[in-house]
């Protein structure tokens, strides 16, 4: 239980400062910087609570979130004006947050006696979404429909660990490892611009 | 409640078929078809069940709509290799999910007590809102706000389906009726380029 | 009770006169200015009953709302052929609806026992996001996210009604002057360009 909080915390924080670089590469205000922390946090895990009714929804009952984003939020305008590299940091943390969430979704799936498949999407949800929701609001074209790999990532280290669990390797093992798979694979992807081949069609315009 | 059941299946299959084309055709790569073709055929009926509060939301409970989508996109994929006019496939399948959808909400609606002109705000819901979403999240201006009559051919259907069982039609002949309906609108509109006038603005740019 | 009443069919009108200007700004037809306009005035409350569980969401339960928008979207489009200013009173209304909504969300939060500064973001959700996804459908940058203060303006409103209660300045008092105050701050920073210094990132290009 304890680990799982932790896990919570290092997410929120992850995507926090990550929604905060991107909207500062946007030249989003301060307080514009604030909101689209707060939305890139908590969105995927807002979203999944909506649909499993999980309500009030998490961090309306709990102000924890909330304290993380803001001192994350209000750290990243700080160090942000001395770096230069935006876009890096935006990538690093919004990989460790994909990780990171991913866990704190499939194990509320667990605790809500979802299938395996059922808290694998809740997981890829809770990691996904608070970015596309970013996106979508910033009018960007999401980073999961980008090219490089980013929603399998998760999806690979969801099923990579339901598989550790039936070998029998520790609970908490299995997640630390799969955490760094989900980040390894998405940080190679956009290293070495990995990405599955495109649907190529050859007479319309769009 | 078989025949509902039919309609369901169908809807969803029309509307995964109908994502993955306009997927294809933004040439996203196999995942994001998969996704993108997954949010089409459960959006609207996921935004519907966490307002009316019916969680978690159906796919959640129920694999069917997952295995059916999974299957549909696939499918799409495979064939869409041998298909050069994917707009034309992906305005039929939309027009067909428009009509079957729009019942599955005014089911819902009906199930739940609600008025009839809270249940055909659902139906609406539940047709209009998988392609919103679709379009939003691509950032296109959703189907439903360009040229062609696209939410009022719902709309008509619902209201003809309420006033076919006030004069005592049979209700599953009233509703093939009324699918029937919608679909022809919807492909009448398109066709012929039918649609309601527009605002014209005299001095403003936008 | 019948004072918050008022207010929250003031601030559905407003709202919808809003949007419907916002859709006659963007040329859409008279069933997209509906849409719209509806879309406007029930977006922000419909999220917050979604995300604190009070289901079905307000608007299902209660047909007034869907009354006052209807009337208040034909009259805009009936007025709006002899008026040649769509922003100007975009804006004024937009700022009320603003001020207005932010109370209701408040007191949704004081009703479910929330904290003050859990009420004060269900205020700000109720008035912001209503239009953020009009915006979003719409594909436009958020109001919110432009220059000028917006959502500060309805924390800012908060804020200073729970330290009137505080004080022990008469309950439907304080909510007036807030709601004057939230209108009044954004009135300004519109009319002045008044807004937070913006993030200047030397070497980004985007």
């Amino acid at each position: 239980m304890d680990f799982l909080y932790l896990i919570d915390i290092l997410g929120t924080f992850a995507f926090a400062v990550s929604g905060a670089f991107f909207a500062m590469e946007k030249k989003l205000d301060p307080f514009g910087v604030l909101i689209l922390s707060f939305i890139t946090a908590i969105g995927g895990g807002t979203l999944r609570d909506m649909m499993i009714g999980d309500l009030p929804v998490g961090w309306l009952r709990n102000p924890t979130a909330t304290i993380v984003i803001f001192s994350s939020a209000i750290a990243s305008m700080f160090f942000g004006s001395f770096i230069r590299k935006f876009n890096m940091i935006l990538f690093v943390f919004d990989a460790l947050g994909l990780g990171l969430f991913t866990f704190i979704g499939i194990e509320k799936g667990i605790q809500m006696n979802f299938s395996i498949g059922v808290s694998i999407a809740l997981g890829t949800i809770t990691a996904c979404f608070g970015g596309v929701i970013r996106d979508v609001i910033l009018n960007t074209v999401p980073l999961v429909f980008r090219k490089e790999i980013y929603a399998l990532a998760s999806i690979i280290g969801g099923l990579l660990y339901f598989l550790f669990l039936k070998f029998g390797i520790d609970n908490d093992l299995a997640k630390i490892v799969c955490i760094l798979v989900i980040f390894v694979i998405r940080i190679i992807a956009v290293r070495f611009h990995l990405g599955l081949p495109r649907f190529y069609n050859r007479d319309n315009r769009a």
